[in-house]
């Protein structure tokens, strides 16, 4: 049993399970009493937590590779946090730490799922880029789009956490690279800040035109982040022997039909691979990610946009937004100031 | 130009480009002059031509794997044959070789498409269990499905040349085999004669129940013959890492609309993989394919069953059949007798 002192711990908590698009009233604020660490534990503040599509597979009790949220408990979530009290040996209080803390103001725990991070780069930085989005990035566009100097890559959601990182990955990798977005502005940021070559706007272009006009050498690697009606225009482009990585379809989480998909004979026809990958298979990768990426990071040459809400209780309403396309770059909400004397 | 005598060679041609399903008239028998070889060419009468799924998307102008046959031309197929007339230093009459020569009862060439046969096992193989189709089933499940001792192995087209391989090379490498077939009697063949361990009839079964029941362990390797219904029931119950060699279609060759697929979040949540392919890629292979099957072909390890017809013009119902799931077993047309002598 955790020691619990008479202060508070905010915390969100599942409420219900939604039926389609997540609604605020599936989320509960509770006012816990803040956890206190007993020996060998670990107390942090969260800083920033991270919001990300998979969340919404974990509110549903559907079938799925990792285990539901239960009603009641606090939702789940990757986030950075600085140790305010240990009794463990390995942490001390100021520590900036990155762990699965969920969506709550103050965790404690043994401190095996804590990282300490270095401080060359932002903080936030360690749940977006050079965190599990930057890794599935990276995985899954190098390991299984496995791509060569001077094929096209095409990656959808090409402005968010994920996706944004896969283009300029791409585009050092010696590719053309393209984007798929869905707004004009998300379109002129991926091409005029992140460098990609073209960037097609799902709402408003006629998608297999506009993706054969960007991609006239046809398409060598498709990175799935949505499904729909992107993946089927993909699928009339591929060149042979083509890869997919498919790491998400975030354009079919809300449903509540089977939406269904596209005919699969391009695959046969042109030799194409689709894989499904979740990161956390990979990551025996995560120090060769680290060491090749971080430099970039550092140096300017991958770039990174983030998309900050303050405060706990915004996390449902950007949570929602995610869904909806709101967000435009890394969404993260702020809980807690990095600096607290100046909060 | 190849010189001619005055001897007729019956030939089957394209005559029209089918909508849906060939038709008869799709067809058309011509009486052409039997071809004589040249210095360096080699005469040979077909005796069998093999009848494949594929040549129904070289009767089609669609873009494919491999150029259309044009109208006017002799439709194309992997034959057995018997030189007749050799002007070719490697070849001499009474040799048994397999080709591409198409549906027609001569044909010349330079040799260098032909391949003598050994007489350790019936000429017929060549074009099914230890040419094309084998050869198919071998690459496919092997080199792509990678089964695993203990997995479950499911093909769908189960009696048919390809599909009655994988299952019995399934088994031979210690998986659980089951089957998809369009009959009770193709059921009964592919456990009772092959010996998988179960068979599932499409037509009258709940598919996915039907699965289920057969599968109790889930579906890890799934060899994709057919498409459609049978593709979705599978990715209902695949297992984590799961792999689908994608084959052929065969339910969805004669469509006129394209029939959409099915939704392909399970290969997401299993992070499953398809990969398309197609046997001429894989060449590299064949001596390994036959270096391993010819024994067990020999050995009656693996059995193989054909549904000859007699006759070149009876050539294009029978390829109508393949679609229509009427043939039982490898479809050959007897285009002229083994030993002309019989005849």
């Amino acid at each position: 049993m955790t020691v619990t002192t008479t202060e508070t711990n905010r915390q969100i908590r599942l409420k219900k399970r939604p039926v389609g698009m997540p609604a605020p009233g599936d989320f509960e604020a509770v006012a816990s009493p803040r956890p206190a660490p007993r020996d060998g534990e670990v107390l942090r503040r969260t800083i920033y937590l991270s919001l990300d599509p998979y969340m919404r597979g974990r509110m549903s009790d559907a079938a799925s590779y990792a285990n539901p949220v239960n009603l009641g408990d606090v939702m789940v979530g990757h986030t950075v946090s600085q140790v305010v009290d240990s009794r463990h040996p390995n942490f001390r209080a100021g520590d900036i730490v990155t762990g699965y803390d969920g969506w709550q103001e103050y965790a404690v725990s043994d401190g095996k799922d804590l990282r300490k991070l270095d401080s060359s780069v932002p903080i936030s930085t360690a749940i977006g880029v050079l965190g599990m989005p930057g890794m599935t990035a990276y995985v899954g566009l190098l390991d299984i789009g496995q791509p060569k100097p001077g094929e096209t890559v095409v990656v959808s959601g090409a402005s968010g956490a994920v996706g944004s990182i896969v283009g300029q990955l791409a585009k050092i990798k010696g590719c053309r690279a393209v984007g798929v977005a869905g707004s004009a502005e998300k379109c002129r940021h991926v091409v005029d800040e992140l460098g990609f070559d073209a960037c097609v706007n799902y709402k408003t272009d006629d998608l297999v035109n506009a993706l054969r006009d960007a991609c006239p050498k046809g398409i060598d690697v498709y990175f799935e982040n949505v499904g729909g009606a992107v993946f089927a225009a993909v699928l009339r482009l591929l060149n042979k022997f083509a890869r997919i990585p498919l790491c998400g379809m975030i354009s079919e989480y809300n449903v509540t039909q089977n939406p269904g998909g596209p005919n699969l004979r391009p695959l046969l026809v042109h030799r194409a691979m689709i894989r499904g990958f979740i990161v956390s298979d990979h990551y025996d990768r995560f120090p060769a990610f680290l060491q090749e990426v971080v430099p970039l990071v550092r140096d300017g040459r991958i770039k990174y946009r983030e998309d900050i809400v303050d405060g706990l209780d915004a996390a449902p309403w950007a949570l929602i937004g995610l869904f909806e396309g709101r967000n435009f770059g890394k969404a993260l909400v702020r809980v807690s100031p990095e600096d607290p004397g100046t909060g």
